[in-house]
């Protein structure tokens, strides 16, 4: 019998305890052996919950877990970075094995709790850290073990994805699309980490931490939100043939890991484009298999719960048979991450100009100067005296290009910089 | 040291040979101890090859692999029913691990291999027989253990989509569009089990069987190929709004297994329909994971050759930790497959008809004594003798839409039944 850990009974918790009682049977026959919940941490005993349990398991008192010498294997889903940093670790010095969805931690400690799990000959999984239960960190680390994985692009935040699908659908407006996600308890009610980019961010250096065996600092990754999309920029994408998405990149290059997040045209023929509402989606290439997409629900509490729960059956195996998987975990490498403005992209452009002759040969002087050679224009007569115009360049470093938008502030021609977006053809 | 034993040195050997020695150093460290290979059989030694090795690897004698006490796993790349069957059926007596991409021998054999494997303690590994290098074998089995799985749906073979992929987009017909399959090396000179949705059968057999934990049958999947699909069906599906696909279906429904590999409309908006070319996807519902997908490359040298090379990472993992996986491997449950017969679908009916009055009229009532009533008819004024009609009707059992189907061959106002073809929803 393995007996289990629970720290927190929130909604994933919920979740995975009724899986592993609804499938009792057929996990103690997958396993070998019984899965027991012995305890579960919560911080008000008393309180009215859906689900109907033995109120014994429960207990406020972490240590009834962590030093408890019965218990094989902690479930850490509390999330946040404090307490549940400290008991990772006091779990792991008293050797459990670990299962956690705590992407800030993976991403932020995943080297120093990797590390003190193989010094302790116990295993830390983490699939439910990234895109909920669509199958990534095991395929990562097994499925792809056989391949340099060069580029992987992520739809990882479910919130975003949804406010953009609603502005690109329904035409609804930003903050109209993100009240309705509120509404459908989609967004939380303090949605800045989602909206911000900063979520996707966590899982895009989770994975590129995987793929290159690199520990990846979180504030390397260059990180933009979507909150200044507006529906002409959706439009516009449109009528390029694009589609704007919140979109999570990580390239290994020969000069530095080429990691960031941010608003993005992809082409409308993508298998990409079609990831919808709040679906997650992550697209790699690797120099063996080619290009690979895994699409399903990134978050959510039965799709969360069923990747803890594989991580549990996994690490449940691995301690009946004595076999801890700790090979292949910790981050060997040591690649750096490129600065952005080193980065190449084509971009897209949505100026406010004045409505006067020469108005493009001053603007198009200032890019050619900062070698940004332009790719299209779209310049529609309005009769008025400020008009929108549309640039869209070809293949330019990041920093040119940001040389040019700081000239144009100073030109009296343009009156404002609606949005500067990259262009992805992925 | 793990001592591997490679059965065909053909397209997929030749690419794990080059990943095994390309990738060295770094599998090294994934398994935590190195894998070489021991020997190689092949028909003729003395062939000349592409790739680079130390002949003295070679032999033609299988007994210097099968019988040689110091092979710890055989890979077998041979392919087909015999002498693959005895070669693995002798390694597993042996206590040899075996990996294998051999789809036929799975989805006859499967539960005699993963039987004898088990009784030996050793692991059968064959996430290469289905759908190349996308992770499907080990995802079914331990990413969503946790899960009811309820259906399937799956573009399993490249060739047929490739085929259908180029019709429907450049409008080529069936014929020319095989030939530039077999141009490309797409399609074999003999493409019947491609084109005839046999190949497709072996694979969903495969993951029913994982899916449900019980042995199908490939003789009891009802199949039916593309062959007969014009470019007018085409046509008339993209004005219904679908796309049309070689699918298999894999469905748990309480009165039995619904499986079946055959041509479908599928809405032109679902995920799958932005499969093309000679990608394969599989489409999935578990009860705690929800819809998910998994896309990629299901054929081809390396993309096989990559899920061929994490299969022997795991197994020498396995072997060199002395934990073989041999749980949740035997088909436990004996769930039945539904008569073909007793399938619930929506169908599209192209027939031809001559034009006069009350013809539409017959044609209904023949349906509606059938129980099989319309979603809608597309009739075009021609002036001609002979026009088209299509029909589209409601869900219905096939075996009145087939009754149906029987009596309008006795009609004197229909001329012929030109297609029927399955509508799913998805």
């Amino acid at each position: 019998m393995i007996k289990i850990g629970l720290l927190g009974l929130g909604t994933v918790g919920s979740g995975v305890y009724s899986i592993l009682e609804k499938h009792k049977e057929n996990l103690k026959s997958k396993v070998g052996t019984e899965l027991r919940i012995e305890k579960i941490l919560v911080k008000d005993i008393d309180k009215k919950r859906d689900i109907d349990f033995d109120k014994a398991l429960l207990t406020n008192n972490v240590e009834d877990i962590l030093e408890n010498p019965e218990i094989d294997l902690i479930v850490e889903l509390i999330g946040g970075e404090e307490p549940a940093y400290q008991y990772i670790v006091q779990a792991l010095k008293n050797g459990k094995a670990v299962v956690t969805a705590n992407k800030l931690l993976i991403a932020r400690y995943g080297q120093e709790i990797m590390g003190l799990a193989a010094e302790k000959g116990v295993s830390v999984s983490f699939e439910a850290s990234v895109a909920g239960g669509i199958p990534i960190i095991r395929p990562l680390r097994e499925s792809f073990a056989a391949n340099k994985i060069e580029r992987i692009y992520g739809i990882l935040n479910g919130t975003t994805n949804y406010i953009l699908t609603k502005m690109t659908e329904e035409g609804q407006d930003f903050q109209l699309a993100l009240k309705e996600a509120q509404k459908l308890g989609y967004a939380e009610s303090d949605p800045s980490s989602d909206i911000s980019g900063t979520d996707a961010a966590y899982k895009i250096a989770i994975l590129s931490s995987l793929a290159y065996e690199t520990a990846i600092d979180i504030k390397d990754v260059h990180i933009e939100g979507i909150e200044n999309i507006e529906i002409e920029d959706i439009e516009l994408a449109k009528e390029l043939g694009y589609l704007i998405k919140l979109l999570a990149i990580s390239k290994f290059t020969p000069d530095g890991i080429d990691i960031r997040v941010h608003p993005a045209f992809i082409p409308e023929y993508h298998p990409l484009a079609s990831v919808n509402d709040v679906y997650n989606a992550i697209y790699l290439y690797g120099d063996s298999v080619g290009d690979v997409m895994l699409y399903g629900q990134g978050a959510g509490q039965m799709p969360t719960a069923s990747a803890v729960v594989a991580d549990i059956i996994q690490a449940s195996k691995e301690i009946y048979y004595g076999s801890p998987d700790i090979n292949g975990h910790i981050y060997k490498n040591d690649h750096k991450v490129k600065d952005i403005s080193q980065v190449h992209n084509s971009f897209y452009l949505r100026l406010q100009v004045k409505d006067k002759p020469g108005v493009l040969a001053r603007i198009a002087e200032v890019l050619g100067r900062n070698q940004v050679s332009l790719a299209s224009v779209i310049q529609k007569h309005r009769y008025a005296p400020v008009v929108p115009i549309v640039l869209v360049t070809h293949q330019v470093k990041e920093e040119n290009l940001q040389k040019s938008i700081a000239e144009f502030k100073n030109l009296d021609e343009v009156i404002a910089i609606n949005n500067i977006i990259r262009v992805e053809e992925l």
